[in-house]
């Protein structure tokens, strides 16, 4: 049978980098070593990205997990054992221009997406880990959500989930668990939207999502949260904004009522600075700049993006499409190494919401 | 004569830790060789706080500028030469209380802010420093100003000014004035507001103050200038806010056809990646954290804050009152000594506004 997690890998849009960077991390050894890869999207393209890179890739079309297993033992001892591809949309790499989004594109994407997330519920797969694709290719395909995030969420009708990056170069500890981590009260919302977004549940929320996944999946025994102000200078006493003392601070309060060990609010650019930031476990950030600047100070596409909240694990590199540099073979794929390394660490756990539940007898109910 | 610049020094709110940074900053040995300091605040307050130091320092109250000329060779020579305190304000360290905002210190803090300035104006000081002051005292004290930079654009009528920060960690150079620089479109508002109080006007004025500050004072022939986005992906081609398309990009586009160096906008979590902010002398962010974040990730108090645009030089350390260090004697006046040296070299090219204009004979005029 199988002893390591089956990881299930979307393609991306096929019109950016992502095929490329799924068939160069699928080529690496820690990968194939540690879990078994099973992409999901159309074999036509992955085999056309392969081809491009002059990779000798054995890929194989599949249609049932169980495939897998007729040839498991061999994943990881050497470059031959294949690659299973779960084919699991119409369109071919014909219909694919690099750098073009379009509707077809963004229909693959999905596809992609949904498939995987169904795998992923039923436990066929372990976790999955996502390749970027584009808001705008998902939105012509007639899917209206502004990015994986909410996608998922609604695919696995989940209310409470929050978006959290971990890098591992903004950090003090080493490893891609060990790494500093950031979660986000708001994600892809217009500026001008934030300060009418955010609310006391909100905030709330998703500092006890930060909070339980640190303890759950990256044994943190007591996290120390740290949460970040809305305004320039935490709002100055009320001078710059008043959301810290309406919303911000209440939630805070609240979370440490619930026994968690949740500081705030720090002024933003106070809060990440070296000394300060040191001291938390994760940082709050009320809006996607906010927690994404000192992230990517590390560097770009080193940093892995984690949807906590889910009923699956799911995790993805922090780059987008790059439609700049698709089809030219250039992109770099250790963000993705990165995220598909912690989805086999996670997969360990099971996720949220989905520990057997029902399963055992209640104490008194006859069998 | 007096052959190096005379740098006027405000004392700050007495309440925070400004008269205990700026004693600490004068006796640094730098400072009193490159400058004739003049401290602008109340001699009893400086007096307490080298007392309380138990920093031996010889204090001198003095009326007029001319006084320094009285023991001018001796500076920078040993630290038994004076340090010039104008004495400029009427109430002495009992009225205070380290930690406690008042309207008394504010009064204190504006009534230094406000000579200093009439003195630079005068040209009677070469530049001049401000210490932190509190805006709770500013306003108490009846100015209603976010900060110094408004109320030194008032004192000096100055329609068009900036704040920008030049950080000596966030750099690839070394030294204060090589550091990397940020200039910030607004600064001292509630995030609910910025969207609403950026403008291509606006954004136009801040690139073309960035840019004749860089060659101006800094040395670069060309500046090169990079714009940040204000939503997160820069809208993403409008799905998140359409600013970039209506005021950002326009902006940029003018500037460029004014014959600057200017790119943008970008997404703010990427051009502040080591090697995209690399490419640039100056970064004009939209607001003051997406500016701010990234430059303290370089370490606390280590920024200098100038305001361009104005007839006079100013510098300022970035770090505020600190109420909850006032009066322990353990503040860093590393910041203090980065913004005198830095006013120090500024003073030796006439600000914005200043240069002699109509006294030279105007052709075909007999005189």
């Amino acid at each position: 049978m199988l002893k390591k997690p089956i990881i299930g890998i979307t393609m991306g849009d096929p019109a950016g980098i992502g095929p490329e960077v799924v068939v160069k991390a699928l080529m690496d050894k820690k990968v194939r070593h540690r879990c078994y890869p099973l992409v999901f999207g159309s074999y036509s393209i992955i085999f056309s990205a392969a081809k491009k890179l002059f990779v000798r890739v054995n890929l194989r079309k599949i249609t049932w997990v169980e495939d897998i297993l007729e040839d498991p033992a061999e994943g990881g001892k050497n470059s031959k054992a294949p690659i299973n591809v779960l084919d699991c949309t119409r369109f071919d790499h014909r219909k694919v221009k690099p750098g073009k989004i379009t509707r077809l594109s963004g229909r693959m994407a999905a596809d992609s997406v949904i498939y995987a997330t169904q795998f992923a519920l039923s436990n066929q797969i372990d976790a999955m880990v996502t390749a970027p694709l584009s808001k705008k290719g998902l939105n012509l395909a007639g899917y209206d959500f502004p990015g994986h995030t909410e996608f998922l969420a609604y695919l696995t009708a989940t209310q409470k989930f929050a978006m959290m990056f971990v890098s591992d170069k903004f950090s003090t500890g080493g490893g891609s668990a060990s790494g500093r981590k950031v979660v986000l009260v708001t994600t892809h919302l217009a500026l001008s939207q934030v300060a009418k977004a955010i609310s006391k549940k909100r905030i709330f929320e998703k500092i006890i999502l930060a909070e339980e996944t640190l303890r759950k999946y990256f044994g943190v025994k007591k996290p120390k949260i740290g949460v970040c102000a809305l305004n320039p200078h935490a709002g100055e006493e009320g001078m710059f904004g008043t959301e810290e003392r309406k919303f911000i601070l209440p939630a805070i309060k609240l979370a440490q009522k619930m026994g968690t060990k949740t500081f705030g609010p720090y002024p933003a650019d106070t809060i990440f600075s070296p000394k300060i930031s040191e001291n938390f476990d994760c940082i709050v950030a009320m809006y996607h700049d906010q927690g994404l600047i000192p992230l990517k100070m590390g560097g770009l596409g080193n940093a892995i993006n984690l949807t906590i909240g889910l009923p699956i694990i799911r995790t993805s590199p922090d780059f987008g499409t790059a439609l700049d540099i698709a089809g030219k073979g250039i992109a770099d794929p250790k963000g993705m190494i990165n995220a598909i390394l912690l989805a086999t660490q996670m997969s360990k756990i099971p996720p949220f919401g989905s520990e057997p539940q029902g399963r055992r007898p209640k104490a008194g109910v006859k069998r």
